[in-house]
């Protein structure tokens, strides 16, 4: 099978043949038709054809409209495709995503097409060696407010959020090149913010900057930010498409990390009948594309995914199936200081706390924010209940008063 | 409003607020926080603050569960993003898209916004000059198969379309740079194939070659396959974002029509709940983007659309809404000949009539399925019934007889 990607669909459907539709499926996305081929035209055309590997059928007794659906497993020759993401999507899931309830769950990766993905170029450990950070979460944080704001107003943020010991700041996603803090400007004071802060600190902090504009221009984007300082990247990835995060990422002179917002990804996994499975999505595809983080909804706000899937996303970030570096998993949403233990129940040390609100509406403010999750951290670290930990930390305790802690 | 986006969204939600609901969007996705700022501060951010235009609730009474929904429209200032769609459909649906359930109805757009689209270089008028075709609804055919297909296979396929009268043949989505059949060879066997048939049908052909692989590489693609005699383009949008078109479009060397395909578009507009609705995503914001021709599942196959969606898709590639030309639609899946009534009656002159086993499963061969469709096409217009028709002319008759006439 090393010469075949191999996609996984639900298909929901009352009446189909599941079976047909599998094999229709199989023949109609590769050579088009077969049973009315001549023999040596089959043997031509074999090692272009899919084959069904499994059609699973499910009817649940107690549904209450005969609702069944079959998850089947198609394998695609690599021999169909050039080996870009574009290619294999819309080889896999082109027209098919129109053909009735039918929702594209996984995919695997033949060794022919992983080999022209060198996946992300820090990972996981690249990212905590930059940093020097290696027995702990990750503490990110997001600016509060941007848009209408300048130079001075973003330099304050920032400086604040550096303060409080966070090891990234990540720009808003809805920060576009914009005349009061342009890209290079921006990142500019944001940097001799974040180097007065270590002063401080004496930690070290990666600013993931938003490159945006025209799709042609990214690049150069990029690199207007590198030459500014910039140390990380932020990219919303679904609103360029995948194969741009690969070549961002896969560019000799783009070295360093790129966080990979899910921006347009509710467009695309929610639903259980149509689109892409998330941990598809924001797992498995974005770190093949080369995000060194990938943001996604945590399980712990309001803007939800089942835990289930979000577990799911983690392990496809983590896996050691893809023969690639790790990327890391940055749940957001409703993250405080209160949920740190829980953050670390589900996802261990291996994961990014990205807080906005819970950093910078603090009570004694945006330092005392990022403080507060450090507090967190520490107390989890040593096996101190946050109660406990709260009682002895002013900013954790002042958080804690505020926010709670979530069990 | 002449300086805002306004975004449409359909919200579903047993018991939120849907008024509170549209404030929180407005202006979390702008401003990020209103009510607690000074007022000195108010007088500056306002021109960046979203403001709620309407909040329409809906609570049918007889909804099994209590089920509830409000459609609310936003308006986005300008000021807050750079004048591209990426930017755009990240503030309007980037977070927000994960929040619920939610779906993205429609944008409008500022006039502003406008300026930086010239839309369609060809559009409706412009691909009927070019053919010199203004009377009648204009013909597409699809190659059968092209996966393993070699050159020789390729022009005798397209030589036998082009003999039937088609005005354009299209690329399968699915074939990628191969080699077999790589893009600059395949155009100039297809337009040397084109002029052949020209000789004998005296009528004039588009070929659209689809664009593919490295999104930094397309437009290089696209002048290879121009240079090498293509006149016109295929390209699947959606795999590699609307920007990308965009930049296609827009390129003055870039001087020929494209065609966009909806692939992956299933993952995006089907569910009630979720995603972009379809007149925005293959009808509005494709035509913006500058596409000349949009395909999307027509309401006669098994690839469907509830049909109300189909007429609103066409009506907002026709529509004058938008300052920029019209682009044409093309309803797709299910057409054979005995279609082409309900063809006329939905869509009117202005569609292209488009077919892949339509054509090439007719009994007489694939030159003989594209004369049955002009056959139709010509009795439409002369108001003869298709059944009469069909007894004057041998290959709509034919085609009759296989597939019979849709009512």
């Amino acid at each position: 099978m090393s010469e075949a990607c191999i996609a996984t669909y639900r298909l929901q459907d009352n009446l189909a043949d599941f079976h047909k539709k599998a094999t229709a499926i199989a023949v109609g996305l590769t050579v088009g038709s077969w049973t009315d081929l001549p023999e040596a035209r089959k043997a031509e055309m074999e090692k272009h054809l899919g084959r069904v590997l499994s059609v699973e059928v499910h009817e649940p007794e107690d549904s209450p409209n005969g609702e069944r659906y079959a998850d089947i497993r198609i394998a695609y020759p690599d021999a169909n495709f050039s080996r870009d993401l574009p290619a294999l999507l819309v080889t896999v899931f082109g027209k098919l995503s129109m053909d009735g309830r039918i929702k594209l769950l996984d995919l695997t990766f033949s060794e022919g097409f992983l080999s022209a993905f060198p996946g992300p170029k820090f990972g996981l450990d690249g990212v905590r060696e930059l940093l020097g950070v290696y027995d702990r979460p990750l503490l990110m944080s997001i600016f509060k407010s941007v848009i209408g704001h300048d130079l001075e107003q973003l330099r304050a943020q920032f400086y604040g959020q550096a303060l409080g010991g966070v090891d990234l700041i990540k720009d808003d996603e809805i920060l576009f090149e914009n005349p009061l803090t342009p890209i290079e400007k921006r990142v500019a004071v944001c940097m001799e913010a974040a180097a007065r802060a270590q002063e401080q600190t004496g930690q070290k902090l990666l600013y993931a900057v938003n490159v945006t504009g025209k799709t042609s221009k990214l690049r150069e984007q990029a690199l207007k930010a590198i030459d500014a300082g910039a140390n990380a990247l932020l990219f919303n990835v679904l609103a360029y498409g995948l194969d741009a995060l690969h070549e961002l990422s896969s560019d000799p002179e783009i070295a360093v990390p790129i966080a990979a917002h899910p921006a347009l990804a509710g467009a695309l996994y929610p639903s259980p009948h149509y689109g892409v499975a998330a941990p598809l999505l924001l797992g498995k595809l974005v770190r093949l594309a080369g995000a060194d983080l990938s943001l996604f909804p945590s399980p712990y706000g309001s803007v939800v995914m089942p835990k289930a899937e979000n577990m799911a996303v983690k392990e496809a970030l983590l896996s050691d199936e893809l023969p690639i570096r790790r990327a890391l998993p940055v749940p957001s949403a409703g993250i405080h200081p209160g949920v740190v233990p829980l953050i670390l129940r589900d996802f261990g040390q291996d994961v990014v706390v990205n807080a906005g609100g819970g950093i910078h509406g603090h009570p004694l403010g945006t330092a005392a924010g990022g403080q507060a999750f450090r507090e967190a951290m520490r107390a989890s670290a040593a096996g101190i209940p946050l109660a406990e930990a709260a009682r002895q930390h002013e900013a954790l305790g002042r958080a804690v008063e505020l926010w709670g802690i979530k069990a």
